[in-house]
């Protein structure tokens, strides 16, 4: 899945994905990788530095991590990636983004990534991730990349321009028009055979199958290098704002009280979700998206709590008042997030062993896409 | 300097340059590299690989590398690098490719580069040039990209287009749009402090100083990280084709006549330059660049062969006929590549040799560059 962060989600993926190789405490990473996606799947996804998640990237995506990884097949290999060098197409405060990696690195531990199990690693400590990008660069059309419909319109929205014309698209970097083919570069370098994608990165996964195409017959030799990285279709949970229900909850938004985060305490939670936004029905609770969005997405952020079908929920709950649903909520909340909040308060306390988690998981993400470089390197003539 | 090679001038510089450190044996990178281009030259130059150089390119610019090193201050650093990526931008063969690489590298030892004074080294063995070029790329406006004005030229003329128009800028490559970038971190990687270029190449080098300029100003910190790179200007001397004096020694010309190659044999040679174009006026010989192109030619390969000036040596040729002038170039050639081509095909069968040279200069670089992205990723929130 490609999930995006709020803050960046005008114009960066945050999820890729890839997968195979069985991995265990030392991520062996002997014999050959082979292609088919049906025997050994390499998951690869991706996440962007942007600090502590709010419940959306935790329910939409970050839980589907973990539950990939539960209950993967002992031969599949996870490989979950902290893509710093995605943030960098937009402006940063280096101290923020600095800390946002540890964050990150912290959150994805916290709520059950294992780093005996899944390869866990930021992608700026692994070059070849650039190396790769620029060898896909000189194969791909700079007409493809104008053609995603990210590029314009993203930076439009980042500046708060009203449409794509406002913006000189001579200005725009050209990170921003070639991180398509990085992200391709992510997915390719470890083989990956399936990423999990959302609606609106589906283009960009066409584009990196299109890659590795274009890749396998410029270069041929006995075998194909790339396997065409299929779509891994997840179960998404839409997770609104609580102030506007009819947006994402969202890390840009300036109400903080519009989400909930996952370091929020159980006060912080109950307070937010007291504030939400419901509507004027009072004849107790229904499940209805167009006419009651904000209790809507109430009862879906407790289904989702729950992992139970949003109408079972909504029948269970039909007799109630919107302060009793509240209550249910923010318990349902707590409930979930009690631990991975732990957790991450203990983790992100010890940078030793942040940093070990961090270098062990570089080390192996270094191990893999070395087979995939050599490979590579020889088959266009840089050997 | 930045030097072009025939085969892929139409795209791609040749030739960069930065500098300083005092390197012996063992590249001693201790000790802070000072900005001041008085004190500290770093110099770095890049070639492609495109196999053997001919007269042209060793008279233009290779010849240059080697006084630059010997005439050099001890404390000088010189980085030459054979620069693999810029060549993707353009279709190759990839076995072709594979021996250009190792040619390349035969060449630049057999005309004196020295390992244990000067860095020399694969580009593509150094994947912190891609990394800063992303980096470079995030702070880089297409627009400034897109008005370089090598990139649709010279793609037009590479298709033998007749002009601009006729290229569907849609269906270049972004590699080719890019690569003025991944120039730039080649120079800023090391810090160079000085760069030798041609006039072709003014303008890229303008641009590797706008970026060093924006990546100081948008990362500010105690000090600048990155000097801004100054053109060192070395004597150019301008080989024209035996076969049609209007235009550059061409490796990328059809008719093989018309260059003279390092490897090329004396009686090899002896035919090239007997049947060079040269003129109908039997009186003597005369330099004179508009009339005479094909005889000025030939004098300017003779001063050229021994670093006389070429009104000198016209002179003293006053009276000779285009016979003997012919044989006296013929000569001068083969007293000036005989060593250089004996050292070539001694050094280029000894391929432990070479693979030896290769590794070592790529820890050389890695280790020189290393010191400049740790202070990178600190400064934009990387680390």
């Amino acid at each position: 899945m490609f999930l995006r962060n709020c803050r960046t989600c005008l114009a960066l993926p945050r999820f890729h994905n890839s997968l195979a190789v069985p991995l265990r405490k030392n991520y062996s990473t002997s014999g050959p990788i082979k292609d088919s996606p049906r025997k050994r799947r390499t998951i690869f996804s991706g996440i962007q530095p942007t600090g502590i998640p709010h419940l959306g990237n935790y329910l939409g995506a970050l839980s589907n991590w973990v539950k990939l990884q539960d209950e993967g097949n002992p031969q599949d290999t996870f490989i979950f990636s902290i893509v710093g060098w995605h943030a960098l197409t937009l402006p940063q405060n280096p101290k923020e983004l600095a800390a946002s990696r540890r964050d990150m690195l912290a959150v994805m531990l916290a709520i059950g990534l294992d780093p005996k199990r899944s390869i866990i690693f930021h992608q700026d400590s692994n070059a070849m991730h650039t190396e790769l990008a620029w060898i896909l660069s000189c194969i791909t059309p700079t007409g493809k990349l104008r053609r995603m419909t990210s590029w314009k319109t993203r930076l439009a929205q980042s500046r708060n321009a009203n449409d794509e014309s406002e913006v000189d698209e001579s200005l725009l970097n050209a990170g921003l028009l070639t991180y398509p083919v990085l992200q391709a570069a992510d997915i390719l370098l470890y083989r990956a055979t399936e990423v999990p994608v959302g609606e609106d990165q589906k283009q960009h996964l066409e584009l990196s199958r299109d890659i590795a195409d274009t890749f396998n017959h410029t270069f041929k030799g006995p075998s194909p290098i790339f396997p065409s990285p299929a779509a891994l279709i997840t179960p998404t949970k839409r997770i609104l704002s609580l102030k506007d229900p009819t947006s994402k909850m969202s890390k840009s938004t300036p109400d903080p009280t519009s989400r909930i985060l996952l370091t929020d305490s159980a006060s912080q939670i109950a307070a937010k979700v007291r504030g939400a936004v419901t509507d004027s029905i009072s004849s107790g609770v229904t499940y209805d998206t167009v006419a009651r969005p904000g209790t809507s997405n109430l009862l879906s952020i407790l289904a989702a709590c729950s992992d139970e079908d949003v109408q079972v929920v909504a029948e269970r709950c039909e007799g109630m008042s919107h302060s009793a649903l509240k209550g249910q909520v923010a318990d349902a909340v707590e409930a979930l997030i009690a631990r991975p909040r732990a957790e991450f308060t203990r983790i992100r306390a010890d940078e030793g062993y942040l940093e070990q988690v961090a270098r062990d998981g570089a080390a192996a993400a270094r191990d893999l896409s070395a087979r995939t470089m050599e490979k590579v390197r020889e088959r266009i003539g840089l050997n």
